[in-house]
């Protein structure tokens, strides 16, 4: 299958130059209350925008990547939906590559409703990519990838997350085909990474370096094996990007990306929230820079 | 674990009245463009507002469930979560249960701000019940169901849905416990028993009849027992509410309730949106009153 992009540059490619220009580094937009608290800001729509806007200004020229987490939001509402796209006109002004975290997932028009909602260029919530959740099989969310491929923009599908009580979901073998005994986990990946397959070399040719529109969230906690993700698996998928969450606050460490990730980890989007937003408006700046600094030097 | 329900009726008791006295049928408040088109409405939240207050109004006196889709208002972003809001309000003033269709998923604090958004009495987004979707694991859905428990609010999870993609990641076999060889379907549904039945009795007592407050999506269209769910696990499970979408447009028929559902037929909504919705601004009524007559005959 091949989709004409008539929107500019791929999101992979805008990914790649990100990761080339200003690192790997993310910063997650998680107006948790008590950080609201310890910022001064109340719990309205506009303690929601204050607090968005001084994240990106923050990760403005430091880092690339900002993920808000769309629920946060959502809260509120249509106020929080307001005091959202406000967030996310602003970290597109300073040339910030937006991950909208909404782990959203769904069948037929619905599903692309959801895609068109976040990656329209153009439309108030547009972001650069859309995390997605394939409990409808990854099939479901194949609308998605080629509205995305289309117009520029890209995905993330949950695979293995860290979470303890994913592990059963995520493990579980697929039946039909007791050769291989996938995973969900590894299925998902192996469906993004066949949907990327076609549509990345239509575009670009076999050239390598190249990174999909599409890529998966791996949590960084794990052993990605328990997932039923062998390592080799994974390195033979050089083209994915991989969104990892969980970094400072959740436990996994810098040093850890290279372990899990092996070859993947030159493509990993590595994704820090409380352990940065933690150090209150005054000092979000300064912990940035330095968790940039960390997570170059580990990554050397 | 007793989770202490100090906002009046519990979601269960309020869809079994409803149940007796307006029988099963909900109908999906879907703004589909071309059905937008069809009702001389346009794509805006305007055309989203009215085209949702037209189906409260024809649902209002004859039926008792309406389930918005809440892709299609997040499509227009703030605007269109503004359009639902007035929606959702003039739906509570008809006293129409709402469930909210918008199969979020997430962990942790996240999780929690999706469950407060939509089932807190009060708030702008607020419904009867959400459906979920637990990609994450149903463990990761845990603090909603405590928040739907404790505000008089239910959820329904996804488990085995009625589109072809699904099947491989809903009928994976769970591992670790190779003697049950249990789907992750009907893990979901364990696992969803397990939270009502600690809740359920703590509330009321073993009386029979009651129904849990989180329940299953589960598709009509398909044989169950192809998902790993046993008819005679399902009917072990009588206070489970099931929300079964598909009837109509996406090829399930009333008479199909009883047989794929057996004794959970009873607790069954049944939603119908595109058969109806087709029937344009002035059948739609006379669309609804025969389709709930039609379903009350099935389930006779």
């Amino acid at each position: 299958m091949t989709i004409a992009n008539t929107a500019g540059t791929r999101f992979g490619d805008r990914l790649r130059d990100t990761f080339e220009n200003t690192g790997q580094l993310c910063v997650g937009i998680d107006p948790h209350e008590y950080l609201l608290d310890a910022w001064g800001l109340e719990l309205t729509a506009e303690g929601l925008r204050e607090f968005g806007l001084r994240v990106v200004d923050a990760a403005a020229g430091l880092i690339g990547i900002v993920k808000p987490q769309v629920a946060f939001f959502e809260l509120l509402g249509s106020a929080g939906y307001r005091a959202l796209e406000d967030v996310l006109a602003a970290a597109r002004e300073a040339g910030l590559l937006i991950i909208a975290d909404a782990k959203r997932g769904d069948i037929g028009s619905s599903v692309e409703a959801y895609g068109r909602a976040w990656l329209t260029p153009g439309s108030p919530l547009e972001a650069d990519a859309l995390t997605l959740a394939a409990y409808m099989g990854t099939g479901s969310l194949a609308s998605v990838f080629q509205w995305a491929e289309a117009n520029g923009k890209g995905a993330f599908v949950l695979a293995a997350t860290s979470n303890p009580e994913a592990l059963a979901v995520q493990t579980a073998r697929v039946t039909g085909n007791a050769a291989t005994n996938q995973s969900v986990a590894g299925l998902v990946a192996a469906e993004v990474h066949e949907f990327n397959s076609g549509n990345t070399s239509a575009v670009r040719g076999s050239s390598s370096g190249i990174l999909g529109n599409i890529g998966l969230v791996l949590g960084a906690t794990k052993n990605l094996q328990e997932f039923g993700l062998d390592p080799r698996l994974l390195a033979a998928l050089p083209s994915l990007p991989i969104l990892a969450p969980g970094f400072g606050h959740q436990g996994a460490l810098f040093t850890d990306v290279r372990t899990v990730f092996g070859e993947l980890a030159a493509s990993t989007v590595v994704s820090v929230s409380r352990s940065v937003l933690g150090a209150g408006p005054e000092k979000i700046q300064e912990r940035i820079r330095r968790q940039a600094g960390e997570l170059r030097e580990a990554l050397i």
